[in-house]
C-alpha cells in the first residue's frame, strides 16, 4: 500500500509529485494550473464579495452520503450561499497525517473535484501539510471561499421584523445521524443531507422579502434560531408539528438520547422571510430538488424577546436554548 | 488552569464565549464583528484580486522570534505580496486539540491580532474546531488571504529572460534554525526571520523590471530556484559568495548536517529582475528594514537549462537539486 510520508509535505520533490497526481489533474482549471503563490482572480462587475472559511475535521472521513472532501466544498459554498452570494472560487488546504493510505487521499481529492464541478466553483489555490503519525487524525481540510453579492442583496439579522416567517427547506438531523452511524457502526438507511444550497437559494432570492438565512450545521436548528434571537427585541415561536423530520432520524435520536433540534445538518437552510412573500418563497422552495419538504416552521414574535419557544405537538411550550456542552464532536 | 474542551468547538454556548473572549475583541473590525457566515467585502477599484491559503502546523508553536499565530498571518500576507498584490483581508481558522491551555490560545490569538494590525490587514472571517485529545497536536491554524493587484502588475515565471538577475533581501535559514533550536532545546541567538514582506515589495515594485518573486519557505532557497528553472529553457547560476548567511546559522547547519540552501525562511523574498533595473531594485531593497543585507545572488543563464548551478566559494560548481525527502518536518 502506498502511504503518505512526511516528505510529501516538505515542499520538495515528493510534494510536487503529489500535487501533480492528486490535485492538479483533478481540480484542473487555468487559474490553479499556474501554481503561483496566490490565485489571480479577474472580476468583472462584482464590487461586493463574500469571503468565508471553515476547517473540516469530521470523524470518520467517510460516512453515508458523503465524505470530508464533499463536505468541505459544499459546506463553504453554503456559507457563501446563505449570505446571498454566488459561490465563485474556493481554496483548499489539506493537513494529512503521515501514513495515510494514498488511495484514501486519492478518493477524497476526487470527491473535492467532483463537488467543485457539480457546483461550477473553481478550486484555485491550495496547500498541503503533512504532520507526523499521531500529530493529526488522518485528514483535516480547510476551504475558504469567495462569492459575488448581487446588487441590492442584503441578508442580515438586522432586517428581521416581528411577523416574519421562519422557513426550512427539509428534514432535520440527517447529517448528524449519518456521521454517528458511521462512527458507532450501527445500521441505518439515513444518509447525510450534505448538499450545495446555491441552486435553491438563487431561485428564491429574486422573489424578495428574504431577510436572513443561515445553514443549521453544528449545534443544529436550535442553535441557529438562538443566534438569531440573542439580545434582540423579538422572539421566535417554533411549531414542532411543522418541523420536517424523517422517521428513522427521529427513532435514532430517541434511542441515542439526542434532541433532533440540536443535530447537525449540511444541506439545510433556515430562511427568515416577510409574511407577504413567505407563500411564494415556500412554493418556489418546494419546486427545488432540495426543497420538496420545505415548511414554515415558525414566526418572529414580539413576545418572549431573545428566546426561542417551541410549541410542542402535545400542546405544551418549552424554551429551546442554545446548545450547552457538546452533543456530537467532530461532526463537520 | 483553564483548558479548551470539546464543547468549545460545538457551535453552542461555550464556543460563543470563546469567540467573544479570544477572537472578537482582539481582531476587532466592523466586518468581522457582524459574525455572519461570510464576510462582506466592498471593493472600490480592484478588478484583479489575489487569493491564497496556507495551513500552519509548526512545531513547537512558540519559537525564537515568533509563534504559529504571527507565522500564519505573515506567511499568508507574504504569499499575496510576492504576487505583487497588496494584502487586504485574511480569514483565520483554528483547529484546537482538546485540553490546550486557554492562556496559550489567548497568547496566540493576541499574536494574530497584533500581526494583523502591524500590517493593516483585517481578519474578517474565521472558524474554530476542537478535536479530542490526541486528535491533533495542540493547534493548527489556516489563514486564507485576499489582496488587490494594482494595474499592470504582472508577476509570472513566464516573464523571466536570460540575463535577469536573482536577488534576495537578506540572510537565509534563520526560520529553520530557530524552530529547530526550540524543538531540540539547543542554545542559539538565532531568531526566526518571520516578517511581512509587503512594505519592502511595495517599494521596489514601482521601479519596474521585476519579473517574478517567491518567498523561499519550506524547502528553502534551492527549492524555489528549482521551481523557477523546472522545464524551462534557461538555468540559474548561483554565486555562493553572495548568498547572505549569518555565522551562527552557518555553524549550526554544519553541526546538524543541514544545507542552508534548503532551510526554511519566513521573511525572505527571491526577486528575479531585469539587468537594467537590478541596481536600482537592490539599492531600494537596502533602504528597507528587511533588505539591509540584500544581495544579487545569481543570474538567469542560457546554459544548464532547467538546472540550478552553484558556483562555490572554493571555485567549484555543483548542481543544486530540489529538496528530496524531508529535512525538517512541521517547519511552518
Amino acid at each position: 500500500m502506498k502511504r503518505i510520508l512526511l516528505s510529501h509535505g516538505s515542499g520538495g520533490k515528493a510534494m510536487h509529485s503529489l500535487i501533480n497526481e492528486l490535485i492538479r489533474d483533478k481540480f484542473n482549471n487555468e487559474i490553479l494550473n499556474e501554481l503561483t503563490d496566490s490565485a489571480v482572480l479577474s472580476l468583472t462587475d462584482e464590487r461586493r464579495l463574500c469571503f468565508t472559511t471553515d476547517s473540516y475535521v469530521v470523524n470518520p472521513i467517510f460516512f453515508p452520503g458523503g465524505d470530508i472532501g464533499k463536505l468541505a466544498v459544499f459546506g463553504t459554498i453554503n456559507d457563501l450561499s446563505v449570505m446571498g452570494a454566488k459561490p465563485l472560487y474556493l481554496s483548499c488546504s489539506l493537513i494529512i497525517e503521515e501514513g495515510l493510505d494514498y488511495d484514501i487521499l486519492d478518493k477524497i481529492t476526487t470527491s473535492i473535484a467532483e463537488a467543485g464541478r457539480k457546483t461550477n466553483v473553481q478550486i484555485v489555490t491550495g496547500d498541503i501539510k503533512v504532520v507526523g503519525k499521531g500529530g493529526a487524525d488522518k485528514l483535516f481540510i480547510n476551504t475558504a471561499g469567495i462569492g459575488a453579492l448581487g446588487e441590492g442583496v442584503n441578508i442580515s439579522m438586522d432586517n428581521i421584523e416581528i411577523g416574519d416567517r421562519v422557513l426550512i427547506n427539509g428534514t432535520i438531523g440527517e447529517h448528524g445521524i449519518a456521521v454517528m452511524s458511521a462512527r458507532e457502526e450501527f445500521e441505518t438507511d439515513t444518509e447525510s443531507d450534505c448538499a450545495p444550497l446555491w441552486d435553491l437559494i438563487s431561485k428564491v432570492l429574486p422573489i424578495g422579502g428574504i431577510k436572513f438565512m443561515r445553514d443549521p450545521t453544528r449545534g443544529g436548528l436550535s442553535t441557529v434560531l438562538n443566534e438569531i434571537t440573542e439580545d434582540r427585541d423579538f422572539g421566535i415561536r417554533l411549531f414542532e408539528k411543522n418541523i420536517p423530520i424523517d422517521d428513522e432520524v427521529s427513532a435514532f435520536c430517541e434511542i441515542l438520547g439526542f434532541d433532533p433540534l440540536y443535530v447537525a445538518n449540511e444541506g439545510k437552510v433556515v430562511i427568515i422571510v416577510s409574511p407577504e412573500t413567505a407563500p411564494s418563497v415556500l412554493k418556489e422552495m418546494k419546486n427545488q430538488a432540495l426543497g420538496e419538504k420545505a415548511s414554515v416552521i415558525g414566526e418572529v414574535t414580539g413576545e418572549n424577546k431573545g428566546k426561542v419557544i417551541l410549541e410542542t405537538i402535545a400542546g405544551g411550550k418549552r424554551i429551546i436554548d442554545m446548545l450547552v456542552g457538546t452533543q456530537l464532536p467532530r461532526i463537520c
